[in-house]
């Protein structure tokens, strides 16, 4: 007998008939002889619906009150999967949060878990119960309810799964499992086997959007596997863990992130320390800078260009701009049609040349290189966000055709 | 300074405008130098959405989940309006009915309150928060959400009102206090200023769902002083306390209950046992009896008419039709089109002839009365279904105008 944690997020519990598909797979692995906890985020849309009810009142509640509405969602969605799993004739507790033990940070909206106390988790299962946590949230050490932000549902299965010590968390998602590239953009895109926890890492990072990046660190630390498939086909989806067959391969996947913006700021006078202050101005603010550019000095002035997420550019020009023109720079640019194209492999750390056959491939494809960036197993390069898509075939149909 | 605990309905909060009015409400009476407590009910309809959800997935499931799932409608609405509160420029903090320190037995849909730790409200007041609670809910010894069944949250109110000794418990409506008869109905109705708990209790009893009539046995019985006023006129209310300046009226209002059902069981032998027999086949199956008449036998045989709740009505007969026939009964009839009218008031226990005021009431009506019950503060008949609104005018004219 074997403990599975499975997860399942929003759009696999939008209504009625999701829901009982869910309790089917729930239930069909109980029936298989092993313990099973569930965990579930909010339904379909059903977190817009209460952000829209927020925004109408008080754009600017209070993250804590934030926390208590956004929780009501996965406290909906466990009591509706319960149910669906008493109908197949099983026996389910639903728990929230709290109840299923999570004590979190008190960084309201963004929380991170502390510790997981599953004692009612395991009491349940020990009495044959078939286990349905909210995801997303939990509890703060002053008694307040938490939730863990973006993609937190990830997070929670696999902390349950780490605290006891579980034989494999099953993350359900709309897809079925980790591709070399976007299936629904690339036709020849392979669904891999196996990937690494390291791989998956600068994939999700770098838009593939499969797995949220703290589910997979967390994984990593515990050494928990896990497999992402899809909740509607139940075919066999993709492991990851600590070292993947997939190693043999030069790279595992293409990744394609259009949420980035670059920002030009030109004739900067090469004076040491100026660069340090102005990336320190961002960092005050919380503005993550990914690729960094800086030209070659010429009339002791030099352009600094780099990316932020496109929902911040604004926001880091507003904080740059001043500052850099009163030091002397002849100004600052916002460009926010850009798209970085990313590839991804354990292998290339010993594989001379990846990078080269990238660039060659987009050569072929006459796309313009805008910025580079590499490190140990991944190359990436920012782009037209005009020509992301044909890139993305032609890189990989240069790597697995 | 005063300690004020106000509760507000599902209608009352119903959508963003009608929150921000019931934050209006609640922060008026805060900068007034009061210590406030909000107790909210789910939103409008809410409660309805969910248990849609909840019957196209599974009509039998666990009472225990079905609390799980209304209590996220609380959830929302506390958040909701502790949000429009901290719009208006004060600090609030809502709380879950755990966190509020509502204990309650396991019975869960319709729980009752066994303690109120109100250590915790008590806290967020003394740091100055309005403090918004969730009505309806609680926790159980076992860690379980629970839910206190219809009118849950008028009880809640009291329940903090009493475990905090607060100085007013006002519960807001969408009328604007209690009438003398229904004013939708009755042109010359008029509002009370004040009616005693015995009042109270025996019109909510009879249909005039002002107030809960846990919540007014709770209030009698740890003698809180209840006001009942509307959410949207801000006029004075109804004052609700042990002795009222009322009882020197000779009844307090006339009330109306067309949710009711008369059986007659005809030509049941005369032996003694059978009705107790009778209703004991009822009571095991939790239908209440309200009033009864037994005809004086002849032959050896009696007719024994009762009313129970309509919803209840066909069970009834199901549940006696086998056992009265082998019996030796002739017949059972149900008859849905029925309405009982009742008269309450204090001031009838030492005024005669007040019984005797509204039949001629009915009579000058031309309205037929089937049953007669009286107790020392109301008299109730019960009359054709049809005939409801003109015997409630009749008799409302005879006594007010």
């Amino acid at each position: 007998m074997s403990l599975i944690v499975q997860k399942f997020g929003g759009t696999s519990v939008a209504n009625a008939e999701r829901v009982m598909n869910v309790a089917k797979i729930v239930t069909d692995t109980f029936a298989q002889g092993n313990d099973v906890v569930v965990v579930v985020s909010a339904q379909g849309d059903f977190t817009d619906v209460l952000v829209d009810k927020q925004m109408e009142i008080n754009p600017k509640a209070s993250r804590r009150e934030q926390d208590m509405l956004l929780a009501a969602g996965e406290q909906i969605s466990i009591a509706l999967l319960a149910m669906a799993i008493e109908k197949l004739g099983y026996h389910a507790v639903s728990l929230l949060g709290w109840q299923a033990g999570f004590e979190t940070s008190s960084s309201h909206t963004s929380a991170r878990i502390k510790r997981v106390d599953p004692s009612r988790i395991r009491e349940a299962l020990d009495r044959r119960n078939i286990v349905v946590v909210a995801g997303f949230q939990g509890l703060s050490r002053y008694g307040d309810i938490t939730t863990l932000g973006r993609g937190g549902s990830d997070t929670s299965a696999v902390a349950i799964a780490a605290a006891m010590h579980a034989d494999l968390c099953q993350i359900y998602t709309d897809v079925e499992g980790v591709f070399t590239a976007d299936p629904r953009k690339v036709e020849n895109a392979k669904k891999l086997d196996e990937i690494s926890y390291d791989e998956m890492l600068e994939l999700a990072t770098l838009g593939a959007q499969v797995l949220n990046n703290r589910s997979v660190e967390m994984a990593k630390k515990y050494n928990i596997e896990l497999e992402v498939l899809s909740s509607l086909t139940r075919a066999k989806g993709t492991i990851v863990k600590e070292k993947s067959k997939m190693e043999k391969m030069l790279i595992s996947g293409v990744a394609k992130d259009t949420d980035i913006a670059r920002i030009s700021v030109t004739g900067v006078p090469n004076n040491p320390g100026i660069a340090f202050k102005m990336f320190s101005k961002l960092s005050k603010k919380d503005i993550n800078v990914d690729i960094i550019l800086q030209s070659i000095g010429h009339d002791g002035k030099k352009d600094i260009s780099f990316t932020v997420a496109k929902s911040r550019g604004q926001e880091a020009v507003d904080a740059l701009k001043d500052y850099m023109e009163s030091h002397g720079a002849s100004g600052i640019q916002l460009d926010e049609n850009v798209a970085k194209i990313s590839i991804v492999g354990a292998g290339m750390e010993s594989h001379a040349g990846v990078a080269t056959k990238m660039f060659e491939a987009l050569y072929d494809a006459q796309i313009n290189i805008q910025m580079i960036s590499t490190s140990e197993i991944k190359v990436s390069v920012l782009i037209d966000a005009v020509d992301a898509d044909k890139a993305v075939k032609a890189i990989h149909a240069k790597f697995f055709d």
